[in-house]
Parts: C-alpha cells; structure tokens; sequence
C-alpha cells in the first residue's frame, strides 16, 4: 500500500526542477529496475506489484502495491509491475575529451529520441554526451525508459554548446547535408560528433566550429534521417 | 467551420477498420499536408487555419477552422495549422522481389519505430516493405507523422512472414544478434532483410528462412540497439 505523501512525492519527480534537487530519477518495468539493482546505482524506494516483488532477493525492502496504485504514480501508458525511485549517479565536472569520442546534442528536444541516442551511442562504447541547454533531460522518465539502462553507462552534461565549443581544441565533426561521404571517410578514436535537430539542423551559432562534416549520402526521396538514426549510421562507419 | 458529422467522421479514421474501409488516410501539419499536394496524392479534404489557407494556390477547396475546432480532429499533441484527408494510394497486389531490396519487419508494434523505418528505408532507396500482421498499420496516424511523408514512396503489405516466406526464393537476411559482422558484408542489390521486434527478436517459424544472418558489433553494454536504429545501420553498410 502507497501512501497519500508518496504518490504526491512521485508526482513531484515528473518535473526536472525536484528531480534536480532531490538528486533522484524514476525508472519503471522488470527489465530497467533490474539493471539499476545489478550495476552501482543507489535505489532509494522501490514500489512493486506483489509477484515482481517475490521474485526478489529482499522483498521486505519493497512497497507493495495494487494495480491501480501502480497505475496512479506511473508514467507509462500501461504500468509494468514496478517503479523504483533511484540517486542520479555523481557525474565529473567536466567531460574528459582526449582519446576519446564524445557525442555532442544540438536542439535534441524529444525525449525518445534522446533515450535512444543515448541506448545507441552506449552501443558503440561512447560513455560521454555534452547537449545544449534545450535538450529534453536525461532523467526525463521518457528518456530513461527509452536509453533501456544506457543512461547508467554514459554520462551526459548540459551546456551553451557554442560557448562550449569555443574553448575546446579538439577535432569538431559535424553530421550535415552537404559534408564528406561517411561511408568513405576514415574511422577516429578522439573527437566530438555534433548531431543537430533533424528538422533545424545545426544552429548558426554552433555551424563555424563544425571542421570535419560528414554525411549519409541517401538515393531515395526522403529530405532528412531520425536524429537518432543518424547518429547510429554515422557512429557505425567511424568507431 | 466545421460540422458535428465531420467531426465525428475524422474521429473514426484513427481506427484502422473505418480508414481501410474508406480507403483514406489522416496526415497533419504544413510540411506533410504540402508534401501530399505536390505529390500524385489525391486529397479529399483540408481542414486548416486561415493563415495557412490564404498561402495556398486554391484556398477557396479549404475548410476554415479555428484552433479549438483543429484541436478536436487532431491526433496531435499540439495541432499544426491543417488537417489532411487523403487518399490511400494503390498498391500493386504483390511486392516485386527481383532485383530489389525489399524490407521484412516482423513484429515493429510501435508506431513511431515503423514510421521512422519506413523514413528510413526512403532514404536509402528501398521501396517495398513486408511487414508481419502484427506489425503498425502504416496508415496509423502517428506512423504518418514520422514517416515524415516518405509513406508516399514506399509501398507496404501486410502478411504472415512465415508462411509468405516459405513462398519465396530469394535470399534472405536477417538483422540477428550473433550473425556476420555487417561492417565487412558484401553490398547486396537484391534480396530480403528481416528486422526483428528489438526486445523479443525474430520469432520462432520466422528464424528458420534467414540464410544469412548480419549483426552490428557493439563494445558498450547496451544489450540492443532500437530497431530503426539498427535498420538505418545495416542497410548503411549493404546497399
């Protein structure tokens, strides 16, 4: 049974501004609280129908609920048996860019999107994303359901890309329109990849740091790819 | 303006039964709805704001409505200035499998993962997709949406896989976890490809026709990547 303050608590987690400050995300369904309780991630509640719960090594520390409580602090269509309240895990300060490849988000506002970038760059053993400011929240519910457990595995920073950009002195490759041919091109082990929003592209302020631009060359008669195809193409031909 | 009776006529084209029996199908937003108009897409109805309306070459074949009028026709989130009822196009009674790639999705539920495939499969020029009975309807509102009008170009049956594959002999390959690296396939011209639902993979009376099974090697811990994803990735590497 959940309690009155609980429900209204997780309500609360829907909005980045109490997740932020309480430090917490909310993940739901067998498959990603599993992964949670199986890598270094500190859960600090679990709400579970009682079947999941007795599959578990210790129940006791589980709130048992009904269906249609389940259903009242869920944020999926149809509630998958369990919802924990877990800490967001500390991040460094800054992304440590040498030697590695670090995947860079300009205007990635949906959420499903960015899950499944973040799912897709995890793939190819990138562990770092930097994304401006108005790229949906990595613990957006939506975003964590999508990234299926990637999110524990790449660490992600918020920042005025361009800004950003102008500091750094690492190589800047850009997925565009008009760029060299990514089938082509020659596989990197260091850089930043800038991935913009698929229908603005790359915005003006972040286009003169782009050095290297790759594109997917296309034959059929559609104008762009998902953001996050994209991004899985492009990773696959230059890792 | 807009009438009780049309409003409750475009409430019943979001059920598959009602579009299929009046063979039309609902297609939202300015860049969609214009990309129907120049191409040989028969329309037969617009419902838009003015401001759209009074851009067009024939506004006076435009039904005016106000936002809250769009707001209850639409299947939007944020209705996008007009409304489309459009004619579905022909589609020949059997996909012509010599000397094309042709696209066999077995069990792709999500709407916005087959729209984003069928986006997909435009852009690398792939015209036909086989999808099994359980698979979105193409027409679904939300698989219009991301398909981002490239449903136009790219026709689609619906069949038993199994069976329709026991049928064929073509070569068939299929999107697998331990299959050929796909990275050092040989590009093929044609044949099918079989993309699996991405949690439950290819089902059991499907496996059996895949010759030539392709996997994307991945060095992260992501257990799989999303199905467009992986689509985009492979065929990347094989056309």
């Amino acid at each position: 049974m959940i309690s009155k303050n609980d429900v209204k608590y997780i309500q609360t987690l829907f909005h980045k501004k109490t997740r932020d400050e309480e430090r917490v995300f909310i993940a739901e369904g067998p498959k990603l609280v599993n992964e949670l309780l199986t890598a270094r991630i500190t859960i600090k509640k679990i709400y579970a129908l009682r079947e999941w719960a007795e599959q578990q090594t210790k129940p006791d520390s589980i709130t048992i609920v009904a269906e249609h409580e389940l259903q009242k602090i869920s944020a999926l269509q149809t509630p998958n048996q369990v919802l924990a309240i877990a800490a967001q895990p500390d991040v460094m300060h800054e992304p440590n860019l040498t030697g590695n490849i670090t995947l860079v988000l300009d205007g990635i506002q949906d959420p499903g999107n960015l899950g499944t970038i973040i799912r897709t760059a995890d793939w190819f053993g990138i562990k770092q994303i930097v994304a401006s400011n108005d790229t949906a929240d990595k613990y957006n519910p939506k975003v964590v359901q999508a990234s299926m457990g990637s999110l524990i595995r790449v660490s992600m920073w918020h920042k005025d890309i361009g800004e950003w950009l102008a500091q750094t002195t690492i190589k800047i490759y850009g997925a565009m329109l008009n760029g060299d041919n990514v089938f082509t091109a020659n596989k990197i082990s260091e850089g930043l990849l800038v991935i913009g929003n698929e229908s603005k592209g790359i915005r003006a302020d972040v286009l003169p740091f782009i050095r290297h631009s790759l594109s997917i060359p296309g034959r059929g008669g559609a104008e762009s790819l998902n953001a996050s195809v994209a991004t899985g193409i492009i990773l696959s031909h230059i890792v």
